[in-house]
């Protein structure tokens, strides 16, 4: 198999926070300068919701509890660097202090979400997690 | 990144049937001889839910169409082969033949299913579908 492509997985969190939701702006390539949903690579031998509180710690400063899958995202164009699936969950600040760091230059909590400074698919997922659709099936926006 | 290890992706499917749930018997180790979902590899390109389909389609000779995400399921544990991740939909059949292909030796509808004898995690991800319960992190049976 090593000699194989395979696509690769990232977990992508939406924190909600009482500042509203939290967004990093990408520090770089892809999408350099844009906000983005904190999120990063799943390691080798890492469980995907520890990974999901990993990178929002990392990117945020924020402690967090997931609260709930919001849908998985596979299509072959959302990321640049090739076939990446991202798992997006919910999750909500239980700690910490927000501040950008790892990959982001900022972080910031919005009310109003800048939808048109947004990288990858994240306006899609977002867009879904607000209809309260939280399958992927069931939920795409397209 | 080459040179990385990344965990596996695939995709599990539970075919609801007027006859039962659909489980094929392995062909072919890890597991072999066991009962499990119908599942497999994510191809590099594809979305999660075309894989889904094609992989019910390949071992059980159903046509099905996917009613929601059950689940993600990423315990470094759960496969012999290494760190394989792997996304469970729920399913409905549409169409086709039950009939066994591929890595499946024997395809087979049950009401009562074999608990004991089920490979990898599949016993937790239908015990956690059959609760209702349908976000890997609310659900988890440990």
């Amino acid at each position: 198999m090593a000699l194989k492509r395979h696509p690769l997985l990232t977990v992508d969190i939406i924190i909600s926070t009482p500042d509203g939701i939290v967004l990093v702006r990408r520090g770089r390539e892809p999408y350099k300068g844009k906000w983005a949903l904190p999120g990063g690579f799943v390691h080798y031998g890492e469980r995907v919701e520890d990974a999901a509180v990993r990178e929002a710690k990392e990117e945020t400063g924020l402690r967090v509890r997931l609260q709930k899958l919001v849908g998985v995202y596979s299509d072959l164009g959302r990321d640049p660097r090739g076939h990446v699936i991202s798992i997006c969950f919910l999750a909500a600040k239980i700690g910490g202090k927000l501040m950008a760091s790892d990959d982001a230059v900022e972080a910031r909590a919005f009310k109003r979400i800048p939808w048109k400074k947004l990288a990858f698919d994240h306006a899609k997922i977002l867009k879904n997690a607000e209809l309260g659709w939280t399958h992927g099936i069931l939920s795409e926006v397209r």
